[in-house]
């Protein structure tokens, strides 16, 4: 039950020039569902990406890695559901470079041009043979209009496909689409996230708008403060559109595209936590007024992390100690809690170390019965501020990942 | 539902000769219940105490370190329930210090000699005058066998009272009793943990004692990662056995009733987890071979705070994977994770960066399906290890935690 999100129309999803996708049932680990899908890029894209700081990182990302410092161009992005190739030592990098391969030589590129990505279940082999009797069917269905779908096969316990377009005024397109629900606190990147435009960015500006756009995005998100093996979040650049090439942040077009990508990242990432395994409620947490964004963070990931508050916003109870509780509870070691201020939405909750004089509990129960609210923390301390998103933790979130693996 | 868990019997529970416990129904959050516990102490008691390291830390505390600094003994320790008294502000503080003032007056002591502790719901104001009204019955109820009874008053969402009792071969008596389900991450204490002895222990070494045991027990236990307000872990040492002052850590007494104090200590940690907020089974979480205790606690946390490993566990599900992700995800910049050991009870589950050759799915989830069960990581790292208990998440954690007010 995803708060307030709706699946992306076809029509809503600009094709990108110079990228076409193509999927198909490989029966990684059911049959009769999408679970694999081959983007193919033009000549000459460049793509630039951000990966899970997991030490249990999976051989796709390791290989990924390893392909992206070759610094070729990137022909191609294979990604499979079902399995994370995660945990699976060196037969899992054999598996991922296997997949590389196979998808190069049906594209008539190097190995090292095609990047792979995995998701689902941890510390199980990858079934490469299904993969490699897959892959016929992705290329032979190779679209520009193929993103609503390539958003479906990517999904796992995801119960709506994410997708965003954005079009600037020149015309550049950037589309991109995301999986996640569960295993969400990204460090540096989400699951998966994929975000292609058609205009020209150099490999530098490329890096460095990505890291910015996932420091605003997937970087601010969490559902259960568990970071998985496989997050990758990557940015695609064709330059098909045939428009000048970016090649630094002071170029004219940055600015325009840099807002493109971080909305669209935003968008993506939002999607994520609403659609967090079990949400009933989307939750905005904004800490302000902290020494610096650390902290801020800190206190953020402490209210959206601690189980205690997500049930409370579950049961939609005002059991407001529950985040003086947290926010005491975030490292801050210096913090005088004199000085913190706690609103929900607008009502002002906190103050002066205790409950604020004016706060009557049914105003805390009227914006804590609402399907999307605001947490609003003033550490009174400097002029640092973080926004993180995050959802409830209900029944369902215990369902679902007591059972995923039936 | 407590994991293996029995109620003490009043017969195991020793009484400590200059220890008296009264307790009455104060009505502070509900009639009908006991929830107001008074431990009154002979002359020439010493008290060393740890407490929470939560910023908001509550009312109680704050008072109890303060007159813990006073460097006075201690008469009495004043506890009630149904109310942290925690993000009160400066009403807070002085609704203590009443609570402190009136017990003083019944007793015929100094405020300063009596310590309150409050546990409860955060952020309202505490009923003074309940506890002002339920005193007296306290004090008429004063008795040296009432410890089982006293165990019973300070439980919340508890569902079996706990307490332990030991003695020692020269008839020095260590008793303890202890509360706390949930909000359980103890950072320097638990919720509540008092454990009581007749031997004569001099301030500095009954300090050292207390933070030891400590480090052994209250502080290697997690429920839900939350840290309470109101952590405190309360070691008495009456000296009314009449034997010699233990007064540092080479005197001939000292490991003997460290040997004691520990295996209280360590009992009662373990009840609160396995009476843990919606808990069906018990973890045991040894982390070894770590470079220093550091890292090994960091790695065992990520492990017990993961709720996809907890949910794992609550279904018997051996998706061990979830475990690599958590160890990955613990910090430890860098961990080779080839040279990662994994074992469930006596079962290697992973070696080499993935799963262990000899593994076999049957032999994880028998393990799985035991309501005790030892995770066992080797990092191979280096000399230092580290353990930790834990319990799994349930559907009933969330019930009990969306429905606590009402």
């Amino acid at each position: 039950m995803a708060v307030n999100l709706k699946p992306p129309t076809p029509a809503d999803l600009l094709p990108v020039k110079g990228v076409r996708l193509g999927v198909a049932e490989a029966g990684i680990r059911r049959s009769g569902r999408k679970d694999l899908l081959l983007i193919a890029l033009a000549e000459g894209t460049r793509v630039a990406g951000v990966f899970t700081q997991n030490r249990f990182c999976a051989a796709p990302v390791q290989v990924a890695k390893e392909h992206l410092a070759s610094g070729r161009a990137t022909r191609a992005l294979l990604v499979n559901t079902g399995n994370a190739n995660a945990g699976t030592g060196k037969r899992g990098i054999g598996n991922a470079r296997g997949s590389c391969e196979q998808a190069a030589r049906l594209l008539g590129c190097d190995p090292r041009e095609v990047l792979p990505f995995s998701t689902g279940v941890i510390m199980e082999p990858l079934p490469l043979d299904r993969i490699v009797a897959g892959l016929p069917a992705c290329v032979a269905g190779l679209r520009e209009d193929n993103w609503g779908r390539a958003a479906e096969t990517i999904m796992t316990t995801d119960t709506v496909p994410k997708a965003r377009s954005r079009r600037l005024g020149d015309g550049t397109a950037v589309t991109g689409i995301a999986k996640g629900a569960g295993m969400i606190h990204p460090d540096m990147a989400t699951m998966l996230g994929f975000i292609a435009t058609d205009a020209a960015v150099a490999q530098d500006a490329l890096e460095r708008l990505v890291a910015d756009a996932a420091g605003s995005s997937f970087n601010c998100i969490s559902v259960d403060g568990d970071t998985s093996t496989n997050d990758s979040f990557m940015l695609i650049a064709t330059g098909a559109a045939g428009g000048p090439v970016i090649d630094n942040m002071r170029h004219p077009g940055y600015a325009g595209l840099r807002e493109a990508v971080l909305e669209v990242s935003q968008g993506l990432a939002q999607a994520i936590v609403r659609d967090g395994e079990g949400a009933t409620k989307f939750i905005t947490v904004l800490v302000e007024k902290g020494k610096d964004e650390a902290e801020c963070r800190n206190v953020a990931y402490a209210i959206a992390h601690s189980p205690l508050v997500k049930t409370a916003f579950f049961a939609s109870d005002p059991n407001l100690g529950r985040l003086l509780a947290a926010i005491g509870n975030s490292g801050v070691r210096d913090l005088d809690v004199n000085r913190v201020e706690l609103y929900l939405d607008d009502v002002q909750v906190a103050r002066d170390g205790g409950r604020a004089p004016g706060y009557r509990e049914e105003d805390g129960r009227r914006v804590m019965e609402k399907s999307e609210i605001t947490v609003r923390v003033v550490l009174g301390r400097g002029p640092a501020a973080v926004t993180v998103w995050t959802c409830d933790l209900s029944h369902e979130y215990v369902t679902i990942n007591a059972e995923y693996r039936t």
